[in-house]
């Protein structure tokens, strides 16, 4: 009946909204029955069950057999990591691909059976799950003890197919990747034709003094590719040449000019291809997240505009204002968002709304909350409307950060004095009274603050908050000091009382005061700029890290299955976190694996990276250590950290050009929004564009 | 009188097209005696012999006392380098200050008293010249007995101020100055506040087992600071944090954190404001060329429309053709400019030249040379005409492309399977044979392009003239081959004769065909791209190059005084050309310094890099050699390998944005100059702009 049908229009419109609001594709079902499935599986709840899944199967590699994960790594002082029974973490996995199929199945019943087929995700995450599942019933049936488990390289991908954003960077990069691909076979000529020229040059000759470089570097042709591959990485840079060097100066000039084609030229000229395809990147992400809530915006207002109330005769389509205010009261949002649109609704003084109007009420949800700082205490006294003034001076503000100063650079003197003072030599009495003097100071000035701000105008800072609560935090422990061990005095230095030292208490006091000084970034405007900067970046990278993440896992569960038995799990996981940060070492330690052997063997202790490197030496042998190594390389220190540099390039330069236009503004905003941001820039989608969306539509069949 | 006047005026706009010509600025003085001496000054002879002055007062530094050149870099074999007695180089220095002092007079004189005031470089010029000679009468006078040689130091800025793109750059990098000081602040404060946070985290503690980071790296400021930069420069990157990661795996986070806010993020930082900076470079300097170039020509414009001859009752100014051809005939070009502009002038029916008309003949100036390439000849048989189009096609081309592959193939099978074998084992039948019929079919292949192109077209294209050059290269190598050692047989091994061994002989031929094999490089798109780009870039950093190599000698004859007689000079050469390219290596040397004095102490050979470490080690009481060393990594490593990104992205963003839009053009455009490339982004000066300028002029005084 038509009753039934206006509810089912409500309750389209409403998951419309909603999926506007989350920025979700609105092409699934539309039947009532889905409908609520749809907003279940989307609930809070549901969502929460899947990524603590998602977290739970992960974290299962942390306690797995070959898990080492201890509070020290010395391998002298540890215990043995705990190693759970056959059957525990098998039977956590399969309660997780139990939610996995769960989700797997309305997942793929709400987008509907055609386009389940053209969905290579969905299809993807069905062979993934089958694959694990086949894997783990093969693992219980050699009671845990079988030596490949190809289920925990696929683990990741339940995190990469829970993401969209993930999904889409990663769309990014694949289409990065033949550019990417160009410069890394150019490296590889490159590599081919010098290496090819090593060998020719540096031939073995008849004098045996005369050819060292030929038997050290470039006795045979794998010998001269590493050589000359980890010159690439610029590990070996003056090594590698002395040599021939010696010989004559100007084989010099081989090296040179490889270096700097190779790695000056052809390694920037990667950041710089990468770079060009990001360019253009967060705009194009940001548009497209545009079109689908204006897209889900204009779906609501169509189903919504087939409700039976609406006259008919209208020429142009219109929604009545009761009925928007029904769903209204249904969706889920952001409640300050709600009872904006619920104002603005009802300031209008009309009854039907115009696609445009409906459009029009729902950007306040692109609108960022403008921030309103209650007003300040107004006192009738005069002494206290001067006191008001004067505390509520940003003087006041840079008097403190001055204070902050003095006190950090007190504590360094002290530091500075004490370094080389045996600890029953030392005194405290010196750094406590002074500590004791800038805490008091800091107490005051923080009374004196909410005394002209008021408490709420005062907590609404963001500053004052940080600053207030490591004040109270200092305030405790010296309290707590003093308690304990009374106040300072010459000779201070009793003996270890209670929780902590009196030593241990005053260096924690000392850094927290040294992380309170950090209250000055605001302060300064380029560091201000620099942190927004270092913020919106980190928001932005989510999806990079999460891709890092996955990469990274199945990196380290191949690692620990190649070199198992040999090598503990935290040894891999050193490695490969290691590797982009300290390429060359590692590098010149793989290579020098023979040496560290003995070395190793003697010291094997804490010293991770080293023994795991012995192990990799050992591994030498097989081909596949070094493509392991390599592809590692490749893909950590030199794909990943450009898309970073490409990323970092891009959000400065963007934050940097609308520092200038907008000078004038005294006080840096800091934008909460990557929409926000490019908001200038953003194209609004076409009426024409949106209804041809929408006709394309699956499920939904529009009456007009 | 006007006969005089009119001969003034003529050489006046002969000048000032010379100016525009050479993007000069034409605010020199312009009556008839100036005119000749500018024209002398900025003769070719004249300008040969300044550049050639500057080149011998850097180049003495080769042969001045501390000097090391010789071939070989091992002490054990070299011969003493060759002292020059006193006054020798001496003076050759006082020649080089004379043909500067007159330098300097000439161009005072040119710009005028009052210009010469507001001039710095000219002044500074002067100083210079003046601490030189000052310098030089007191080495003079301590029979080069002195210590300290300040003019030593000054020297590279004889370079500096001869070159305006260098002063240009010069002062674009010093706009980019302050926010490279944020960042430089933003990193100490970084590093001070880490330093802070370490010193109380890792202090010393009464169990002398717990404290060993304590001990090693974090004993005093000093010593903490220097470990976390060199942390910066991730040199002792596990090292640092292994004892306390030891202790308790949680100490990790300090020392992630670090690095990934130090090393991560505020140094690349670093290159995205460098970039952002650099960003409208190139298009302003490119810019600012054009205004000169249109400046000059109108200067030429007003100057020929004063002469007498021009009828006065004209009410636009105008120039009459016959005096252009009188000034053009004068004007020192290029010809082939010359001659097109002289045809143009032909053309144009008018007797008279408007403002307009005259700068629209000089935009020839602008245009690269349209490169014609001669016609094929035309041949009359049936049968020539067919194989003129079977070796003329470019499938042709390819076929040698894959020739040249496989000869490449075939000598890295024979190198790998000669990899191990004695040299009495090998047999270079084999190698001898194939690369002999590969010969013959490179010399083939250039005959039967010669005889489809004809000799002219053939020689004008430039991967042509490289092939040929290097097949009869290797034709006269084989000749000189057989005819030494006779033609290949089994057992072709015979002993050495004449110049070379035939392994030599053999070695060459197979170096010139692997870099024979670079002429592939135009057929693939993207190689070409890259080369080309890599091309742009060495002419765009010519400029930057210059600087550097003034940093570096200031640096270097610095180095060499402060380490003197304990180092020689090739020592601190090599370090400070080592310093970009292996800075972990630098670093972890410098700062195991004392284990390297042993090793140095007994192997004291080639190793120049751990020697001159050994020497800094011992120095390394002395603060600024401390100072000497970190001022020398921020300048090279940081800044210039920064700003030879920033050039980069630069330069391959504008030509892959420029390669999108004419994708329609099949075969690629090697662009000659940096203004073509912006040509469609320049923005031509207004007429009032000129004007105005040309009316600003100190010299010349404008009838209307």
């Amino acid at each position: 009946g038509a009753g039934a049908d206006n509810d089912l229009y409500i309750n389209q419109a409403i998951v419309f909204i909603e999926d506007a609001i989350q920025y979700r594709s609105i092409n699934h079902r539309v039947d009532s029955k889905s409908l609520w499935l749809y907003r279940w599986y989307y609930s809070r709840t549901c969502q929460w069950i899947l990524s603590l899944t998602i977290t739970v199967i992960l974290a299962l590699a942390f306690i797995e057999e070959p898990s080492s994960l201890t509070v020290t790594s010395d391998v002298r002082y540890r215990l043995p990591a705990w190693n759970p029974p056959c059957g525990l973490t098998e039977s956590i996995e399969l309660l997780c691909f139990l939610v996995f199929v769960i989700d797997v199945s309305v997942k793929s019943y709400l987008i509907g059976w055609k386009e389940f087929w053209k969905n290579k995700w969905l299809i993807a995450y069905i062979l993934t799950l089958i694959v694990s599942l086949v894997d783990w019933i093969v693992s219980l049936s050699f009671f845990c003890k079988e030596n490949v488990r190809i289920r925990r390289i696929l683990r990741p991908f339940f995190l990469l197919q829970n993401s969209s954003m993930m999904k889409k960077t990663l769309k990014s990069i694949n289409s990065t990747l033949p550019e990417m691909a160009s410069v890394v076979l150019l490296l590889a000529v490159h590599l081919s034709l010098f290496t090819m020229f090593a060998m020719l040059l540096f031939a073995r000759t008849k004098d045996n003094q005369q050819d060292k470089e030929w038997v050290v570097y470039f006795r045979n042709l794998p010998d001269s590719l590493t050589s000359l591959l980890v010159l690439l990485t610029t590990a070996n840079n003056p090594d590698v040449m002395i040599p021939a060097y010696s010989k004559n100066r100007a084989y010099s000039i081989f090296f040179i000019l490889f270096t700097v084609l190779g790695n000056l030229f052809l390694m920037n000229l990667l950041t710089a291809i990468i770079y060009n395809q990001f360019r253009g990147y967060l705009l194009k992400s940001v548009q497209s997240s545009l079109f689908r809530r204006r897209l889900g915006i204009r779906a609501a207002f169509e189903v919504l505009s087939s409700l039976k109330e609406t006259p008919a005769s209208a020429q142009q389509s219109c929604v009545s204002v009761g009925a928007l205010l029904q769903v209204l009261q249904k969706v889920e949002m952001d409640s300050r968002c709600k009872q904006a649109i619920m104002r603005s609704l009802k300031m209008c003084s009309c009854d039907q709304l115009s696609a445009a109007q409906f459009q029009k009420l729902f950007e306040e949800l692109d609108k960022d909350a403008v921030k309103q700082h209650p007003p300040s205490p107004e006192y009738q006294s005069h002494f206290m409307q001067k006191m008001q003034f004067a505390f509520g001076h940003p003087y006041f503000g840079y008097l403190g950060n001055v204070v902050a100063l003095a006190n950090i650079i007190s504590i360094c003197v002290v530091l500075v004095m004490d370094a080389d003072k045996q600890l029953s030599e030392r005194d405290d009495f010196f750094l406590g009274a002074i500590n004791c003097f800038f805490i008091l100071y800091y107490l005051l000035e923080m009374f004196l603050k909410i005394l002209a701000m008021g408490l709420k105008r005062y907590l609404s800072y963001p500053s004052n908050r940080f600053d207030g609560l490591l004040t109270v935090i200092l305030l405790i422990l010296e309290i707590a000091t003093f308690a304990v061990y009374g106040f300072p005095h010459p000779g201070w230095r009793p003996e270890f009382m209670g929780l902590l030292s009196l030593w241990d208490m005053v260096r924690l006091v000392n850094m927290l005061i040294v992380f309170r000084f950090l209250r000055i970034i605001p302060n300064m405007k380029f560091m201000a700029l620099v942190v927004t900067t270092l913020l919106d970046l980190v928001k932005n990278l989510r999806a990079f890290a999460g891709i890092l993440l996955v990469v990274f896992y199945a990196f380290a569960i191949t690692g620990i299955m190649l070199f198992k038995g040999a090598v503990q799990t935290c040894f891999v996981f050193n490695f490969l976190i290691q590797t982009p940060f300290s390429i060359k070492k590692v590098v010149v330690l793989y290579f020098k694996g023979k040496k560290v052997i003995s070395w190793c063997s003697a010291h094997f202790q804490a010293e991770v990276i080293y023994c795991f490197l012995y192990v990799l030496s050992v591994h030498l042998i097989y081909r596949w250590a070094k493509i392991y190594f390599v592809a590692w390389w490749l893909l950590s220190s030199v794909i990943w950290i450009n898309l970073f540099v490409a990323l970092l390039l891009e959000n400065f330069i963007h934050k940097w050009d609308r520092r200038c236009q907008r000078e004038s503004l005294s006080d840096i905003e800091y934008q909460r929004t990557v929409e926000l941001m490019f908001r200038d820039v953003l194209e609004e989608p076409t009426e024409d564009e949106l209804m041809e969306k929408l006709h394309q539509h699956p499920h939904l069949q529009l009456c007009r």
